[in-house]
């Protein structure tokens, strides 16, 4: 049950984001930019950055979500789950792999992202953009993760939801316009 | 030096914000809403949420930015060097007191906010909105500590500069056509 009441029926972060609409707004904003919007990284690897940070952060609802959605866009979640058990040495590019170890990083301490980590992103061919890409969406997901689980948000009735949910998150992506179930 | 080419000239959060404008503009609205909005917080007690969960995300840029605007909304630095080294004993109020440790949860581990934090905030007078509201701004300041560490960005040439950008943040707030120096 979470901290607070919460109105709307929707589990997870979708209930919390209903709460306050004049934040909220601009939460789903940032979102579909950074996630949907133009990049130099693909949906499926921005997902992918979304679900290891969010894996790592333990977060039940915001990894179920992403992983799900992350699978739609790089053909399985059998990819999904090797990244989140070992990023280092799943089936992903090496760029993707630097860039998930700079994620990484900034999930823990995001001090400790150093001119190693940077320089073997660079070497795998990683641009500047994707370098601050990588760690504005690892940033965001370390605040959607403690802003889901601070209030303790609930989960939902089972986890076919997550199905439904990466659906909509494929389809129409983060803005509230398609937030009909 | 930062980790990537930071064109513009201002250091800290605000040159990073100058990068990618289509994302940036959300998190300034964001933070405009979330820090200068309504609310049943007050100004300097936001301030000093965001002051306590960037100091003990060891992030110097935003601690001493925010710290010094906090300062000028409770009366002085003193009170926020307080806070900062020990909000439980801090000259607040026990409402305030209540809602710093739970921020405090939050930044390290948010599934740490427990039933007992709850109660103690809500014993202390605080509202469904004040929780919501201290979890979603600690939240919000461990992306921003994220982004601005992760990407090593740049710290002004002297401590004046964060006197300079207090100004700016009690007057004209977080939106970006208050940046003029």
């Amino acid at each position: 049950m979470p901290h607070i009441n919460v109105s709307s029926p929707f589990p997870g972060i979708t209930g919390l984001l209903e709460e306050r609409l004049d934040s909220s707004e601009h939460v789903r904003d940032l979102t579909q930019a950074l996630l949907r919007g133009p990049s130099s990284l693909t949906e499926g690897e921005r997902e992918l950055i979304a679900t290891l940070v969010s894996s790592r952060n333990a977060c039940k609802f915001c990894t179920n979500a992403h992983a799900y959605t992350a699978a739609r866009y790089v053909g399985g979640m059998d990819v999904v789950q090797k990244v989140m058990s070992d990023h280092t040495s799943a089936p992903v590019s090496e760029r993707m792999h630097a860039l998930l170890t700079i994620a990484a990083l900034v999930q823990g301490d995001a001090r400790e992202v150093d001119e190693q980590a940077i320089a073997h992103a660079r070497k795998a061919g990683a641009s500047d953009l994707d370098i601050h890409d990588t760690v504005l969406t690892a940033a965001l997901f370390c605040f959607y993760n403690r802003y889901v689980d601070g209030l303790a948000s609930d989960y939902p009735a089972t986890d076919s939801y997550y199905e439904t949910l990466a659906e909509r998150l494929t389809t129409n992506g983060y803005e509230r316009k398609g937030l009909t179930k």
